[in-house]
């Protein structure tokens, strides 16, 4: 089946979400990596909830409940101003080095983000970084208010591209995404941002295990879900290489 | 409204799921922390993103399959009969310590759990603990196929026990438990197992926040969506004192 498009997750995978820490740690001295992992790891869990419990809010939302529980586990008080500003971090994360490049050599194919984000979050991001030049669509699952993996977020991109789920290479970092897309029925390639060996070595080094490192250890492996990658990279920039692979 | 059934989760609220991590420090010494927080924290997640996908598995596969990442994220291979040992402890935990005082001073209530847990295991750990004789139900969401906080996962206890959602107090110690089964329509008492004060005091405490510190800030605090427990008790031997509450 003929590759026809490639369509990207955003948060982890085109941009760092761990760019946001330097905002928060200016907000927050001596607490930055406390509030930067558990805030991402209950912004996905609270988003994960709400689609189970069929109460979708969107992204912005969900940022600021997430936000605000992970203040409030340190007794600190969730001001709208300072909610609204760190959330808005999230309008310039920053792409990673090589996600401008890797877009403008997919030209030949359609590209274009799914993402979580609300629509005002992402048409935002991809604007102030310049990568909206890149992207034919920017589709936010708000369309369908669930978020991934359920497979309505994904349903997005046949509909909105008009293709084939088996001629979309969907690319993420983040190990429910690959899975959902899978499921779901893309090809799926992962960007690994972390290796199994270099988490390895952050656990096994006799440092205390910290924030971060329990952030890394819960959402950049491989998940054992049965629903792995047909191909994982270790850059963007591999991602044309793939397109013969994927034909067969 | 008449309260006809108080109806309970198992792990965390019942038995204490951290009981675990005696057997895990045996089998992998020095890594019994980070493997039995991290394991509960993937185990979670995982029946939410089954959940999400549409491809339930039980809970015991869900168990196996978590443990098999976190052990991947240490690079310890995962043995089949290491995996089985382990996920058994959870026929063994241990109930909390006024578990069964609590459960008979309510028997004049139908008694339930309604727990994510297999029937297989469900089965095993009233048995093994002796609960069996307080319960009128041992109900596991595996009847339908998908896990809490999904709401077909709650509709099983109105069906079983044959009362309306609002003649039901569910208990749950689970901040995600406590959300779904407000959502769904019972009247909800959270057991608050750890303070927002013990939890603010261990993470400024100046110690390194450690994997418990993480597990506990993630899971122990109400969360901040919109769908609080009408009670919040320090023990399960709190739990007749609501019902008048509960009337009006």
């Amino acid at each position: 089946m003929k590759v026809k498009a490639f369509v990207f997750d955003a948060y982890g995978t085109l941009y760092d979400v761990q760019s946001i820490s330097r905002v928060i740690s200016a907000a927050f001295p001596g607490h930055g990596e406390y509030i930067t992992q558990v805030w991402r790891l209950k912004q996905l869990e609270y988003s994960w909830l709400r689609s189970l419990m069929g109460r979708y809010e969107d992204f912005l939302t969900v940022s600021r409940e997430s936000l605000a529980y992970t203040l409030g586990t340190l007794g600190l008080a969730a001001e709208e101003a300072l909610i609204g500003r760190l959330v808005n971090a999230y309008d310039n994360l920053s792409p990673y080095p090589e996600a401008a490049e890797a877009l403008a050599a997919l030209k030949n194919y359609r590209r274009a983000i799914l993402s979580n984000g609300s629509p005002g979050m992402l048409d935002a991001l991809v604007r102030n970084t310049g990568l909206d030049s890149y992207l034919d669509a920017v589709i936010s699952v708000d369309t369908n208010k669930v978020f991934k993996p359920d497979p309505r977020a994904y349903e997005l991109v046949p509909a909105r591209l008009n293709v084939r789920p088996e001629e979309v290479v969907f690319v993420s970092s983040n190990g429910f995404d690959v899975a959902g897309a899978r499921s779901f029925g893309f090809k799926v390639a992962r960007i690994e941002r972390v290796t199994p060996a270099a988490l390895r070595g952050e656990l096994l080094s006799g440092e205390n295990i910290g924030p971060a490192a329990i952030y890394r250890a819960l959402r950049t492996q491989t998940e054992t879900l049965g629903l792995p990658a047909h191909a994982v990279v270790d850059t963007l920039l591999e991602l044309p290489g793939l397109v013969e692979t994927f034909k067969h």
